[in-house]
């Protein structure tokens, strides 16, 4: 992709308003734009990275063996009075009258939905497990949004629902899905720690939140710091066998959000030198809250000696949209964001320092032909700008390496290649920096 | 994927409220569940025809030079009052307050949020030509929602904005968007036919709706036979080069929907014997509207001269959603639907006549795996219903090819090989029948 020819705004200043780093560079690097309080557009290079995210939250979701379906926005209010929420949700669902003024909202989640579904088309224990997610924009009235799409309204949301015969099985479900965020995470090239947390709002007696560490976090968090050098399970893990190993490595070492801290337990606990007390970012929660939903709905199904029971539930949330805001805090430096590879808008920035000398230009064409044959994207920054202002802006968009062109390398037959991560740099020529940028363990 | 683990719930008789094919068979196939008057589920066969026609669309639209970004479902209606369009609007505007009254709606098109993003983010004729687009899910409140997701009131849409320095530049943005629709709906595999449309609350003083004939249409279309056969745009059409050649072939041969009919120009122009009088299914509209958004939003561009003004624009949409309806309503039978390959939710469906026999169920899954390698997917029947339901289920869900594996055929070391939509049957081994559904020209 040209950028001349793209439509990246990025800013040179802070915008007065953005409070946090991720704001702040999602603003500058032209990722979005605010449309209204808490709602965004995504301008071309932000949903680059969005759907990345999305892929391999998808990609993981299959794995480890549920099925993805689509629901719509917007609910009737009558759904949610049948489990008993409508009114118990507050001012943060967003209440709708249609022209006939009956009464819709645009979901906050979908268990309520999703159960329905379940409910009208599976009727016999041979069909479980079953987890059906989808991945749709939700929306949830903030009283104050705030931090970009860390605290947006308009929101992108994985939510994923188990359904069970009974609670053992559904401990299963759950694990199933605890393993497969640990994956999702690591591929994204963070690490996010489960931690136990309260149902809130959901409802159930066992949750964990999936917490990735920055100082700019909202919640307090206290862990043992074991926790940090766990494996991430391979991607040839059985979903079909026991997962509880995992899990038990998992929770057992001491990991918890403020609201639920034993400050007694983690100082019994935890060595000194061992506890680890920062704040998190929330961006997964797994609930298992039995038959909450099931038993006033009436989702039945029939056992193997032929009772109706309802199901035992649990409901997986990711939240897809605001993982670009937790990424961002996680990888930045003063000079902008530091993507991981995996999630980057495009794998490499081609500073064009001559468009209008046709062999640069050539060179840097070739270049991007080459890296698509392997199917890395590249960002050719053929603008007629000045080197400092594409060096910056380069390192403001964060695109994990960088290629600089120009007539002096050329001369002598190489180009510069920078990893913007650690900020290395070599001189290469051009056929060797595309096999060094394509080498896996680079 | 094994049907045994899958969530298909097909039904065996015809839902009462289903008034026309497609409705009744996307609710008998499994695709669609519905929620609320016009708004529906999308269940997991169901998204999977969504998303590979939302694949094909955004291919072409790439390949024409737009570029994608992703707009919010709910906008400020100051943004539309700005355009002049928020009184004008009407009941089909779904309106909403927030928690602190102020004034959003779900967006049924995006005109005046496209003008705001480029009016904010670009400033000069070098950018241009621009065409930004997104596929986004909408809202218009129909009075009377109906024809399942052909009058639904949320439903997903691309919409594309284009942006040039004036009228003649213009009118070449809208003919690489005339030209894209051509492929786009030709990879769907079936034929659409762009028609002169008047140009409602779009505004503008030129358009052309794209329809697929179909007798069911809502719109009565009269059109020269001749429009039916002609080429359509290769994969490798310049784009940037003169399109005027194809849209004039496309535009000169007589065709109209019944707004904007000329009887006496149709009987003067086409011989008696060439006139189809149909009735059609709009899935494209493309509009010219000028400076109609970008002269009372001010956006402006400084021309090469220095002066600044109002660009000129176009917007193209393509109900993504709808299409699902029309390409079944145009391609069906009385034992269901018959999907384009291209669009089809699997490739094949492998009808396993014994699943407690290991023999048959290892046949079934290695071709399952053959096919996969070769990157087609199989819906593998495993249930233990009779012969007769999953011949008749197959036939009704529509699968382009389907191949029956049982312990007659295979004691012969054959299974048979059925054609969707000829009805052509053929015995084979199984590694032929893998190879002849492989081979592209079957």
């Amino acid at each position: 992709m040209r950028l001349s020819r793209y439509l990246l705004p990025t800013l040179k200043e802070n915008p007065a308003d953005a409070q946090i780093a991720s704001h702040r560079l999602m603003l500058r690097a032209g990722l979005i734009r605010q449309e209204a309080a808490g709602i965004y557009s995504w301008l071309p290079a932000g949903l680059r990275v969005l759907r990345k995210i999305e892929a391999i939250v998808r990609d993981e979701m299959n794995r480890a063996g549920a099925l993805e379906l689509l629901m719509p926005t917007l609910q009737l209010a009558d759904l949610w009075r049948e489990s008993g929420r409508y009114d118990a949700y507050g001012p943060e669902m967003l209440r709708i009258k249609d022209r006939h003024e009956r009464e819709l909202l645009y979901g906050p989640t979908n268990e309520d939905m999703i159960t329905a579904i379940f409910r009208n088309n599976v009727k016999s224990y041979r069909a479980l497990p079953m987890n059906l997610y989808h991945v749709q924009w939700k929306f949830r009235d903030e009283q104050r949004p705030r931090f970009g799409v860390m605290r947006g309204r308009e929101f992108l949301m994985k939510d994923a629902y188990s359904f069970d015969l009974d609670e053992a099985a559904a401990r299963r479900s759950y694990q199933r899905m605890f393993v497969a965020y640990l994956r999702t995470f690591a591929r994204m090239g963070i690490r996010a720690i489960p931690m136990r947390a309260e149902t809130g709002p959901i409802g159930g007696d066992l949750s964990h939140e999936f917490l990735v560490l920055a100082q700019t976090g909202e919640s307090a968090v206290y862990c043992d710091r074991a926790v940090l050098d766990l494996p991430i399970p391979a991607a040839d893990t059985d979903y079909g066998g026991d997962l509880s190993g995992i899990v038990r490595q998992w929770t057992t070492p001491y990991a918890a959000t403020e609201d639920v801290h034993d400050i007694e337990r983690f100082e019994r606990e935890v060595p000194a030198e061992q506890r680890v007390q920062t704040r998190g970012i929330e961006v997964g929660q797994v609930f298992y809250f039995g038959t909450k939903y099931s038993a006033p709905m009436k989702a039945l199904v029939t056992t193997p000696e032929g009772e109706e029971r309802p199901i035992h539930g649990g409901s997986y949330g990711i939240g897809v949209s605001r993982l670009l805001g937790a990424i961002i805090e996680a990888s930045h430096d003063e000079a902008g964001i530091v993507w991981p590879d995996a999630v980057a808008p495009f794998n490499v920035g081609i500073v064009n320092l001559d468009p209008s000398d046709a062999t640069i230009d050539q060179v840097c064409a070739d270049l991007v032909t080459g890296l698509q044959a392997h199917g890395l994207d590249a960002l050719h920054d053929d603008t007629d700008e000045r080197a400092g202002v594409k060096f910056a802006r380069m390192d403001l968009i964060g695109l994990p390496w960088q290629i600089v062109v120009g007539k002096r390398g050329l001369s002598r037959g190489v180009v510069e290649l920078k990893r913007r991560a650690g900020g290395e740099r070599l001189e290469l020529s051009p056929a060797d920096a595309l096999a060094y940028v394509l080498t896996p363990a680079a």
